[in-house]
């Protein structure tokens, strides 16, 4: 895309009130627009990395044998009377509204009811099991304080994926095969080497525990006792002596960290298909609940902890597969249509900066935007490109072909 | 996908409180489940559907210079005070909510005021202009009335592209243009052939025309006058002599239809930029108002007039390019995997129909469900398949490698 194209505009300061790195650094390089506190709109360059994020992901759960869906937003109240999660009480952070007869509407902080009233009536036997459901789907949340940029929102875009099983045999088996598919994940996206399976409370869904996945930085609000050996983690929540031995950890072998939750997975039991009806005939012909699990992932928070664990003084550095953009073309007082066209016919996703803008302020706008390779295009190339990794220092002057070849192979 | 794969099973009947053709249809073949009146969730064959129509649309919009991203539905009441339509007297479809400390906030039914203030940030020169921008994006909108079926919702996902020009005459040029993309996206998705330019009211935008897309349906709730020859109509409202000459049209030439509106493009003038401080300066040093335009398509209305117009005594016909999967693959007692191993293998996408059920119930959930083209593969076949359109009566066996060579060339 051209430069030109894009509409947004670096801004030389963030926003005074926005106190986290990853919104400073996302609206000062256009990513994203502040439109209220908690509500973001994504510009086009923060579209595309959540679009990046969201097929990353896609490819996962596909793998897992998910079939993907879109639920409504809108829910009727008769649903959630059935759990007791219409009660503002219970769920406390429901965005009410209503309709002209003045009947009351909800909007979506989660799916598993309206998926299990939708799923009674398509499940009846044995041989309806195990099937698995996925969406990517946007949340509203009436959150008592936003904060953290990305982290904490009233509205976001989430991955929820269900699954309804036979019995807690086949429940665990899907569960495990999860772990792996969000460890794949976190691993592309750019966050493997940081990131840790991570035991959590259970509650209020089972007894037993829920599984998150933490990426430790600075700028998280939850403390884990990480074991960088087994790269596993507990959760402050769940962290005592009983814990740790059942998993066989000791206190001295973990490091204490503060950590941002990028997803989780829970053990949701029967709660839901009992409430809601959703039950299956066993091969004796006894009714049975549906066991149930529930295994989300917000891509707009993945990509702010992206932003917290990968920048530098100048600005943003995406990790290849998630950036907006795989090369940044700029051009100095010298036509680069031609090798832009060329990257272009090569099937390489290239920004190119055709504005008449100063060399300085390019250079300037480049390392915020943080593409992973900058091509610099000018009269001192002699019709080659100076090639630099946003993460490095060091150029080399390449020919379009090896330029090409370069962009092509690189991982 | 195997349809084992599919949760979703064909219902006999249709609810029975579903008049329109296109929701019977839908719910009863599984593409749809409705929550609520005027709430639909899309079940996976829906989904899939839903994606074709979209990428169709995406595909045009970028051909048109269009950037993609992604506005926030929770709305700022301040944004919206500006044009005066915050109240409810001006828009009478709003969704209104608040939050834990009582602000109020609204869900979009449009983004005018939102883009364009996002925008007054970045637009200062007439050097910045024009820009095209668009999204796909979830729409509320507070209906007295829903009704026929995904017709008139209260959630929808909606594309909606804006065009912010420097004068009247820029801006001429780029409506066109949309109106050409326009008429690519409705061919390509099947409704070509009846879908006409409709000449409609402008108000309450400007005092010139907006224009409709209207498809010719009786399930329609717009009536239109269409002139066949030049492949033109008039919506009702603006039916005068007066408007008819204007056009070149004569009464004796149009005849009289009932049409389903299935996109639309308006002139904003300059309302919106106005009203939200969205100005630039000319090449003279002088500040003006940026002239906008903007362009929506619902992609669920598309689905459910596809059905509306494409539909027989058995059930849906699916385009083929919207189609959820281009074969249906049905094994009758005889395993198929081979078939279905061969067609992904050959980027075929195709529904497998591996259950335990009778031929009588594969091919009736099949006509149901309209995939295009039907595939039987059974002892009687001998190692080949019977192959039928699902709009044609006739068959023929093929073999495997025959099979892929005609569906790939099918269009």
């Amino acid at each position: 895309m051209r430069q030109s194209q894009l509409f947004t505009k670096t801004l030389k300061q963030a926003p005074k009130e926005e106190l986290s790195k990853n919104a400073q650094l996302l609206e000062r390089a256009g990513f994203v627009y502040k439109n209220m506190a908690g509500v973001y709109s994504y510009l086009p360059l923060g579209f595309r990395v959540l679009k990046n994020i969201v097929e990353i992901i896609r490819e996962e759960m596909n793998e897992l044998g998910g079939v993907e869906m879109e639920l409504a937003a809108l829910q009727d109240p008769e649903v959630w009377k059935k759990t007791g999660r219409w009660d503002d009480e219970k769920l406390d952070i429901w965005f009410k509204t209503e309709l002209k007869s003045g009947s009351k509407l909800g909007l979506a902080s989660t799916h598993e009811e309206p998926l299990s009233e939708i799923m009674s009536h398509y499940i009846s036997s044995h041989k309806d099991l195990p099937k698995y459901v996925y969406q990517f789907q946007t949340k509203f949340r009436n959150e008592l304080r936003a904060k953290s940029g990305l982290m904490r929102v009233r509205e976001f875009l989430m991955k929820d994926l269900y699954s309804f099983s036979r019995n807690e045999e086949e429940f665990e088996k899907f569960y495990e095969l999860t772990r792996q598919a969000y460890e794949n994940i976190f691993r592309k996206v750019g966050l493997g080497e940081r990131t840790y399976y991570t035991y959590a409370s259970g509650k209020p869904f089972t007894d037993g525990f829920s599984h998150e996945f933490q990426t430790e930085s600075e700028a998280g609000e939850d403390t884990i006792f990480v074991s960088r050996e087994r790269k596993i983690a507990v959760n402050k929540e769940v962290y005592t002596d009983e814990v740790l031995a059942g998993i066989g950890l000791k206190k001295s072998d973990l490091l204490e960290k503060k950590a941002i939750e990028v997803g989780n997975i829970f053990p949701l039991g029967t709660k839901y298909s009992a409430a809601l009806g959703l039950s299956y005939t066993d091969e004796a012909g006894k009714k049975q609940p549906v066991v149930m699990g529930s295994y989300g992932i917000g891509p707009g928070r993945v990509m702010g902890t992206i932003v917290e664990v990968s920048n530098d003084e100048k600005g943003i550095i995406w990790p290849l597969r998630v950036a907006p953009f795989r090369v940044h073309l700029i051009e100095l007082k010298t036509d680069a249509v031609k090798v832009y066209q060329s990257l272009l016919n090569a099937g390489i996703e290239v920004l190119y900066d055709d504005r008449e803008t100063s060399a300085g302020e390019k250079f300037a706008d480049s390392d915020l935007i943080g593409i992973p390779y900058r091509a610099v295009f000018s009269e001192k190339t002699g019709g080659r490109v100076e090639l630099k990794r946003r993460s490095e220092t060091k150029t080399e002057l390449l020919d379009v072909k090896e330029l090409i070849k370069k962009i092509k192979k690189s991982k």
